[in-house]
């Protein structure tokens, strides 16, 4: 299922806060407008966030009314400054906006000519994100048996990329394959992304998936119940992989299981000249917790702690699969010295 | 705060599921009324399903209209059943239904004189609850050092005792000490106790307590921002603690970050003769994964698992507090096999 498209200037999405009990498509005609869409989360994970800001640029580009490319380079790099202040965890956002306006710098002639390479390059980022996790899809499915079960956690679906998915990519590939396989999905406390989309994208695949919640892992993986975890993530460092708040706790619970912890996903998010100690993790409102959908759960007054995202080192981590195969977390540490 | 009470023929309590957004009492008369409210969760806690279920049999005592002492212990037998079929779990409630029918059987005379050596114990039962947890603070406040930051899960407080509580008994006793203390509460998925009732009860008592999900446990483990966990138990025994679930995932990350694991619980949730393997978990209904207060949360029709309880092996508990003192998990396995 494509997520997000653009035609003639409109860009196209599915609101996933709305999902699975509506699904609401969301058009955007502004840079400002997918912004606003990142920021509150009807657009979310990480390959996806940096699909997105591309097309926020090259609304930027395609509505210009500049009269020479430097102008319009002005108006991308205040549009990338209004992007790169939405989430500052994920990596693929910075990666594509960076790419974007490269692109346009080094585009000669009018600003027409450039708009035009703008919106081009950010159709061809989405293009390329698609054929990645395919690529994911195909490596990684070698890594996964006949009647395993596979955790995965929070959403790295066709939801959370421009289609197919990394984790869920892998687990498509390795079904499409005819491998018989289930999934064990969390439902990611606090925005339930495992409920309301993992379950909503493989239900609709058909393939087996059973909710459990966050707390539920240990137990789980006591009883013998998982064979393999398999998770996305919005960022890795040389040292560790960011992905969603909960991940880092799956991984210490699949080590001590003995269980492989493998991580999927595209080059984008590599992140290799920095260390975990380096990464802002987002906080968000505390609402997310005392409250749903509006009705207070928790007292009035309390505290509370809501991380966005968690680092999880590269000691709990067996494998990353990513567009050019699967490196084994010392081959990956190895790469990112030479980087 | 006094969470259960007996008062001519009328058992009062708190509806725990309307917490914190409305403190309803709840009033029964009968034992399938009490029955009702355990298997309902508006009674929950191990030793309050311990008092509660005393007080189902001193209701169907009190208003037995039994002959002679032969046909009361027929009915006690009968309410027996029902409230041992309410929830499998938590041991405290056999414990306590077997306590009063074995009262009644010894008491010698009239059924009226049974009737009334029957509410009589169910008053002491509770009576004792209440002395073992202070007993429990007492000792447990021992291993709280100025300044900690105890992490617990679910609730262990006066909600789930006749009064002051097991894990919150130990913090409330370290407060009052006047240890500089600070509480994380797990919300504790999927009915939520951490946020609706451990926020509740230490935010009356003024002790300060920062609310994260289930999920955040690894990350703040790592970020050093936990001292202590501290967590009661439904059932402990000779190998394992059975406790809500989501503490076993607790313990081994605790285990992971080197930091003590301390189980706070009376002697009746021992369970000396059993092992692990012979603990049934209570399954609950999949509607409380996939439904927020009747609203759909994850799509129409996908599967969920609901086990209600894990367990904890004795390799990552450090030690349990009882009223009798603080065991080390090696003292108390020592126990268990003199038992």
């Amino acid at each position: 299922m494509r997520t997000i498209e653009w035609k003639n200037g409109i860009v196209t999405t599915i609101d996933q806060t709305k999902l699975p009990n509506q699904t609401v498509s969301l058009k955007m005609k502004s840079c400002s407008g997918v912004a606003k869409a990142i920021k509150s989360m009807q657009i979310r994970g990480a390959p996806l966030l940096g699909a997105a800001a591309a097309y926020g640029l090259a609304l930027t580009a395609h509505y210009s009314k500049a009269r020479d490319k430097e102008q319009l380079i002005e108006e991308l790099v205040a549009a990338s400054r209004v992007l790169k202040r939405t989430r500052p965890t994920a990596v693929n956002l910075f990666w594509a906006v960076e790419r974007v306006v490269e692109k346009a710098k080094e585009t000669e002639g009018e600003a027409v000519a450039v708009a035009e390479a703008v919106v081009k390059e950010a159709v061809k980022i989405a293009a390329e994100d698609v054929e990645m996790n395919r690529r994911i899809g195909e490596h990684g499915s070698a890594v996964i048996n006949n009647g395993d079960t596979v955790l995965t956690h929070c959403n790295a679906g066709s939801l959370a990329t421009v289609d197919y998915g990394t984790a869920l990519g892998v687990i498509r590939a390795a079904w499409k394959k005819g491998i018989d396989i289930s999934v064990i999905a969390t439902e990611t406390r606090p925005l339930l992304q495992g409920s309301r989309l993992t379950a909503y994208e493989l239900l609709r695949d058909g393939i087996p998936v059973t909710l459990v919640t966050d707390s539920m892992v240990g137990y789980v993986m006591s009883k013998g119940l998982v064979d393999k975890v398999v998770v996305g993530a919005d960022r890795i460092t040389k040292d560790a992989v960011v992905n969603k708040i909960g991940t880092y706790t799956i991984a210490v619970l699949a080590h001590e299981h003995k269980i492989p912890f493998h991580v999927a996903a595209p080059k984008s998010t590599f992140d290799l000249n920095r260390s975990a100690k380096d990464v802002v993790v987002e906080e968000r409102s505390v609402d997310e917790i005392v409250k749903f959908r509006g009705v207070q759960v928790a007292p009035e007054g309390v505290s509370a702690f809501n991380p966005a995202f968690d680092l999880t080192p590269m000691k709990y981590v067996t494998s990353i699969i990513c567009e050019e195969g699967i490196l084994s977390s010392e081959t990956f540490q190895k790469l990112s010295t030479e980087d």
